[in-house]
């Protein structure tokens, strides 16, 4: 599926680094269970890509002392820099400070500036901590402090046999500034990762991962010793291209995808990490277009999607749920005659729900799915997994029919990104429409 | 966070096993830089948990045949069972059928069988398989095939030096099925798993696990020999009683659950593994009562909740994503004053939102939520993650006002579960006043 070095490297052309070994540890049964996903790996693992590191490994393993000490000792011995997320708390079950020291034959030495960073927190909420909460004081012997501005428990970094333990807090609102505000300058300073972005990424969509190799092989071939990774994901792929040695310069990475880019035509989505709403919301906000969206078998999912960026009120006019054939007749006009005759899952019906959407909210686009995500079955014409997407655009008003495989929240995430990407190619068709010079 | 045996039981009073460690291994570029997140252990842990095994440990490595090789020879040193998902297919990046027969020493010999199936399967879409194709015909010389209905990659059984090893295909639709229909029932007869669920499961929403534990305490200590695990996620903490040694039978473990049950109040949200969501739908539809959502800050997740469910077009309305001003007074008939003097982060709004969400679509019951997520900043009495959750019932209409600490995908999410939990309150309410005798 995806191609990256199988070591991580500093691709960076001004100051290459020698391979550095990542592994990122995270713990609960609550993951191994499968009650919650694991957010810490992609929210690391995709701060660690941008800046030229491919995370080697993650392990998860139960909460219990002995798992997590074996699995430390193991990770320790072949990496170079290990991170593990939670366990930093006050209670009982928090052991990883424990646990780990002793593996590292550390002594933990009571911190007073910790515990008085953790009184002052408390006593903003008019608290008290007690005794247990006071363990969250507790450092290694020989290992720094990181800071916690959103909590109690300080993060903890040691360098030890010449590599180096990054202890994390788990919630995620702690743990995040803290990785970039803390952990990555200090891993920069000491060259184990580029202070910036380590390469020109371009992400592409509607193109297989094998045809975008040969597309672009002809420009890589007459820039010898490029570093190539490409890495196919939701329907796109992702080329990243970087000098692993730095005989190129940025300037001459960013003519090389840009000579790439010109290739893909519609199928190129942007540069760099921008999700495929985001890219959306960019073009209409510059045409000073906007949006409103009907879904039926996705749920909200579709208008998540717009609602989530920053600044959505400035384009996103709002998005209509409408699992039923009343609620399209009451929200969308969708007219009964149409839904009788139809269904609801046509091409009809979802031509009806995307004009009917954006008139009603007075927005320029509309955009529509309805269909059987399953697993309720679908029958004959329209079985499970059927889909069909209706877009009204100041050019005119269509409709589309797909059909996935899988499960339903494979199906649902395929068809709400076939439908932002069907937007986002008639939004470029008219971004060019308007750039291009009238003839009267 | 949570207390599970460190090893893995069949907890099924009339066929105890002795623990087996599984390990399931995942492989992907794509899932170490956070482009994917990890579903395979999200969706196998579960299916493993119901049947009273806890996976002891799950790794990602990456793509390349060395850390697979590697990691692979690792797991099969201290596993009793490995699982590993994708890298069966077609590719020249599918390599761990190769890879693994290289590691345990096997042959890999062509399966005429796996070949006429692929045939079969590329005829019923009028197509001729490759050479690459057929690459998904071999199998171990010492192993056995996993029919694979929904795809051309079967799943490989392999049983050597007294341990299984399990290999799926990647594509979640073929993975899960073969995984239920096959793998559960084979590792069943092997007494590697308890075939049905091998533990009462209480879920409890809004008590601690430290209470929870207190307060179950003494029905466990007058029934010694209990296996009693918690896991606490996402603001619920499931209990699960279980009877290691086969002491207690089913029904008085029934009965010691449902003692436990008494003890919580409306603080039980269920027995089993139903969703919060899943649990308000079923006594909406006892009821015979209907549901609409409007929402703002969570941007369609509100309605996903419940439009994800199997026969949510039986009680769910539909939704109404408003994140401007506009939506709210054309689609919910918020009024332009009380936007105005209270603004639309406000309990007045929230209030307003779930009544005219309710009128709009004539349902009985109105769920609303408005509030800043962040990143974008609040001011002052509303700071990011301050919430207002609107609720519009047959007994009246109020708001509530939360306020979370956290990134933009957490605060959603606790507003969310917040917000449904406290129409599941409001619904048991109704639920025992219709059923309550009526004093004329």
């Amino acid at each position: 599926m995806a191609h990256l070095p199988a070591h991580s490297q500093s691709a960076s052309p001004d100051a290459p680094t020698p391979p550095t070994r990542y592994e990122l540890l995270t713990f609960g049964d609550e993951l191994l269970l499968g009650l919650t996903s694991n957010t810490h790996l992609t929210w690391i693992g995709a701060e660690l890509g941008r800046r030229g590191v491919l995370l080697q490994r993650n392990v998860t393993v139960t909460d219990e002392a002995d798992a997590i000490a074996g699995q430390f000792r193991e990770s320790w011995a072949c990496a170079d820099v290990v991170i593990t997320t939670g366990g930093l708390g006050p209670t009982c079950d928090d052991r990883t400070r424990e646990v780990l020291a002793t593996v590292l034959g550390q002594k933990l030495v009571f911190e007073p500036k910790i515990e008085e960073a953790i009184r002052a927190r408390f006593a903003k909420f008019q608290r008290v901590p007690t005794a247990n909460n006071l363990k969250q004081a507790w450092r290694f012997e020989r290992g720094e402090v990181l800071p916690n501005g959103n909590g109690t428990a300080p993060g903890l970094w040691v360098e030890q046999d010449g590599k180096i333990l990054i202890m994390l807090p788990g919630p995620p609102n702690e743990l995040q500034p803290m990785f970039t505000e803390q952990v990555i300058p200090r891993l920069a300073a000491l060259g184990r990762l580029s202070d910036h972005e380590a390469y020109i990424q371009i992400r592409s969509i509607g193109v297989g991962e094998s045809s975008l190799e040969t597309m672009f092989q002809c420009t890589f071939s007459r820039n010898p010793g490029l570093g190539i990774a490409f890495c196919a994901h939701s329907g796109q792929v992702d080329c990243r291209i970087s000098s692993p040695d730095g005989h190129y310069g940025m300037e001459k990475l960013r003519a090389i995808a840009s000579e790439c880019a010109a290739l893909l035509g519609d199928n190129l989505m942007c540069y760099g990490h921008d999700s495929l709403a985001q890219v959306v919301a960019d073009q209409l906000k510059l045409q000073g277009r906007t949006l409103a969206v009907a879904e039926a078998s996705t749920g909200g999912l579709l208008s998540n999607a717009f609602a989530d960026l920053c600044g959505a009120c400035k384009f996103f006019q709002g998005g209509i749920v409408s699992t039923s054939n009343e609620a399209k007749m009451l929200m969308l006009e969708c007219p009964e005659c149409l839904l009788k005759q139809h269904g609801a899952v046509s091409a009809e019906c979802a031509v009806a729900m995307a004009s009917g959407v954006a008139e009603k909210l007075g927005a320029d686009y509309g955009l529509a799915i309805t269909g059987f995500s399953g697993p309720a079955s679908g029958c004959g014409e329209n079985p499970v997994g059927s889909i069909y997407i209706g877009l009204h655009a100041p050019g005119g008003d269509w409709a589309k029919h797909l059909t996935y495989p899988g499960p339903r929240s494979a199906v649902k995430q395929r068809a709400v990104n076939d439908a932002i990407d069907w937007l986002r190619r008639e939004v470029m068709k008219e971004s060019r429409r308007i750039a291009a010079p009238q003839v009267n």
